[in-house]
């Protein structure tokens, strides 16, 4: 049996809910609601001492982190290929899921938090707020959000974030420009793991980031249009949640507009 | 043909170099001097736009990223395998050597740029620093790098790292009672992954870290014993930077100590 710890919004639960789909698996899913601290419940983190989400258990073995979960379920059932077969076709893809984890994933935490989640956070009292970013474990993670909570578009690296989407979307580009899918012609892990990503600023509004960039457009369509999408992403989002993220970040558009053009 | 783009002492390229002397493969080396600033020049550039090194040719095809180029290695040439042969010991596998990437790395930059390399920077002229400094391109690290430079241990990340480091043991300690290897009783990818960062403390004189840790103790023994080690690693340790290593570090091994029993 599959069982899944996951949360609605969180960009790696995605990563593995569009796997979990794409691959036709049976799957029961156990919500964790890490916007009430739900992580730190002492039961969930024996299986997840970071405290994240998402984890999977599969027939009693716990396997954790998005990336080693959704290569261990594309080798777990083999049926529906998502990764190329052939070594370097690997390599590429472990590349872009990489990218995603060491690179983007922080850019995408720190646009997010400062289009919207510091909107939350500052609804909290004083002591509230500092118990929360205590909370985060990591003290230079921990650090950044504290920037982020307090300074928002100010905060120094969330400029940076910007340009990184941008040099992430142009290389995204030139990929798309060699074959259909990020590695090649068939549909990777590599295209899994950029879509919650890619989602996400189209949820805050920020699509314009690629309006000239047809085959980045045509490839998020392509992505939109396949039948895991709506299941493992679109469905998970509380529409009052999508609102509140959309008219935030599309009121910033102009700071995004600026940045990119003084890079 | 395999050839690989390397520096001596970086702790990435001595996890390629690993796998290159298990398995017993036939390669040419293209050193890359990073202290000259080898890795800027436009024609490796090319090969390595984040101007990293080690870089794998094969056959004329590029691969990036130690941990990539690894599992490369592994599945261009199944002889001598290094990675479990089921997919949840492969999950297991992927656990260390992702914590390698993501969270060892810069932990093991932090303690080896306030004991060691700092002193060669400090020694240039302070536009020469700067530059530097200014060379490194990812903001976040260049300043936590600027730091160490100007702080050394004092930097308050070191104390995170030694921290880290110390958990990090502890978890091998764990993983280690229960089997000969990281991953089971079979030599394999998260092993060789760990291997450069545990010779680094004991480069630096710390070997402390493990005395109380007989199986993390009687691992490093055999990673020793193993033919792979003194080719890949050793060999490439100029023997008056091992001496200034380890002096530098064994001198400060008391705010080691002292920082493990405040933690």
């Amino acid at each position: 049996m599959l069982e899944l710890y996951h949360h609605s919004t969180s960009v790696c639960a995605a990563k593995v809910r569009l796997v979990l789909h794409e691959k036709q698996l049976e799957w029961k899913g156990n919500f964790v609601d890490i916007l009430k601290g739900e992580q730190f419940d002492p039961a969930y983190l024996k299986l997840n001492p970071k405290a994240v989400v998402p984890t999977l258990i599969h027939d009693g073995k716990v396997i954790r982190e998005s990336t080693v979960i959704d290569e261990y379920l594309d080798e777990a059932f083999p049926a529906r290929p998502l990764r190329p077969d052939d070594a370097f076709g690997r390599a590429q893809m472990r590349l872009w899921t990489k990218l995603v984890d060491e690179s983007l994933h922080i850019c995408c935490a720190a646009i997010t938090f400062a289009l919207f989640h510091r909107h939350t956070v500052l609804k909290m009292a004083p002591a509230e707020i500092e118990t929360y970013l205590q909370n985060t474990r990591d003290p230079v993670f921990r650090q950044r959000k504290r920037v982020w909570v307090h300074k928002g578009l100010e905060a120094p690296d969330v400029k940076d974030a910007i340009k990184f989407h941008d040099k992430l979307l142009t290389d995204m580009e030139t990929a798309l420009g060699e074959s259909r899918w990020l590695c090649g012609d068939q549909y990777t892990l590599a295209d899994v793991s950029l879509t919650p990503y890619v989602n996400r600023l189209e949820m805050l509004g920020l699509a314009a980031m690629w309006r000239d960039r047809p085959r980045v457009t045509e490839w998020f369509a392509r992505i939109k249009a396949r039948t895991n999408f709506q299941p493992a992403v679109i469905e998970w989002i509380p529409p009052q949640m999508a609102s509140v993220m959309k008219a935030n970040g599309s009121a910033q558009w102009p700071f995004f507009e600026q940045s990119l053009k003084a890079a």
